[in-house]
């Protein structure tokens, strides 16, 4: 199994994305995509005026602040405008593509986090109508049931709480967990950086390499979004994948690339 | 096989629906859910600056104009906001919903009219960048899958053309094709109102019944979005469907009074 992670840059060259995940899923490769959709999520909250904003935990970790007017918006990008966007260029690719949230058959399962803990331009708050929330389960027997019959899942946060609340849950994260519900020999993160970078955003400073027993000290090289990808190298690493690979989403062949040893290269 | 349809009126008694449809189903009763979202994608589309338009066949039918900014608004208000709602209280309710498109798996697959032959404000017009179009098959296979493993399936416009393009289609008429598709016994067609009525909107003129063979003569009856209702109708009961219930989706116990016998009973 390989599982590709993309994330929701506009510079992301979606068009070779799709065409590079077609050929291997053609060729027999067993393959989920996950998605995400973060910078479009914050354009459609300006137009709808009600702005994106963003919140520190206790432990240094940004996340986009989620009440249910956000959580709302969220699900029409995610699910909605770019979900169908990557499904319809799987149908016209020839790949008969599913496209599914983890809400829908509790495929990206977890905690709701009823009391958030964080900082808002330095004061610290208690937030109580938020709905994030972390992966703790992946429903792998639907996934199974789709793969098994030909069809590409193609999945998008937000995830189920146990109790069925839409929770929206990091997309890299539950990506890793997925990779590792699945054992999968690859979990291959694409965005708009050619990978962890030793001095961001310098991009001749690539790391290309990083032993899975060493994974957790590279996490101070890590910045912003960077952080939860390594986050969830950590977590994919440590639960059996194969290896993670952080590769640029922006060039030809970006999956194949990657495969073949671009990128940084953990495991 | 039971088959649903919940259309996008603002009026309905949606945690009702979904109580009696999770009680269906929680007693064994083997359905599939097919919901609409016309008022709310209006709104949207206001809000994001590009309002609604509506054309008219040569035939008389109104229908929304789908050019591509259009389609991106339908999919992030059917597919995303509307659909991730639908999934997420049946969750809560304690069925494990799968929802999707009739453009995932392509499981309302049919033609996209590239040419479309309209009338706005009396002008007659050839429009050619709209994705507009009609089912043709319906992926069974897929959704006995799911419905074999216990998952509801809470389906959603558009569907594929069979080039694997997004199109717009009929809500109505694709649940009418599903139900043929699956020999239903019956098709219940929720919306805000009771059923088909002599004099529109004269609650008190219902037409309590209607035999299969006489229900094209019903057609003059129609209104506004109740003449694609009688289309669906007509086509569902032509291809063997037990029966069809025009039925109101603003009151408790929506289903199991339409298959008690309120409401418009063709068949």
């Amino acid at each position: 199994m390989l599982v590709v992670k993309v994330g929701g840059g506009k510079d992301l060259h979606i068009d070779a994305i799709v065409a590079d995940v077609a050929r291997l899923w053609q060729a027999g490769q067993r393959l989920i995509l996950v998605h995400g959709g973060a910078e479009t999520t914050n354009e459609i909250a300006e137009a709808l005026g009600h702005p994106p904003q963003f919140v520190t935990s206790e432990s240094g970790y940004v996340s986009r602040r989620t009440d249910r007017r956000t959580l709302e918006i969220f699900e029409m990008v995610y699910c909605g405008l770019l979900n169908k966007m990557w499904v319809e260029k799987f149908q016209q690719a020839g790949v008969n593509a599913v496209g599914l949230s983890g809400l829908d058959g509790r495929i990206f399962e977890g905690r709701r986090k009823d009391r958030l803990r964080v900082r808002v331009n330095g004061r610290r708050l208690v937030l109580r109508d938020d709905w994030t929330g972390t992966v703790e389960r992946i429903n792998t027997e639907l996934l199974g049931l789709l793969l098994d019959n030909g069809y590409l899942p193609v999945l998008t946060p937000p995830g189920a709480s146990d109790q069925g609340e839409a929770i929206n849950v990091d997309g890299d994260r539950a990506a890793g967990q997925l990779a590792a519900a699945f054992h999968a020999e690859a979990l291959v993160i694409l965005s708009d950086v050619p990978g962890l970078l030793r001095e961001f955003p310098d991009e001749s400073t690539l790391i290309r390499e990083i032993p899975r027993a060493r994974v957790e000290e590279f996490m101070s090289f890590a910045q912003g979004r960077m952080k939860k990808k390594v986050m969830a190298a950590v977590e994919a690493v440590g639960q059996g994948v194969g290896r993670v690979v952080f590769a640029d989403g922006r060039v030809e062949e970006p999956v194949s690339r990657a495969l073949a040893g671009e990128g940084t290269q953990i495991g």
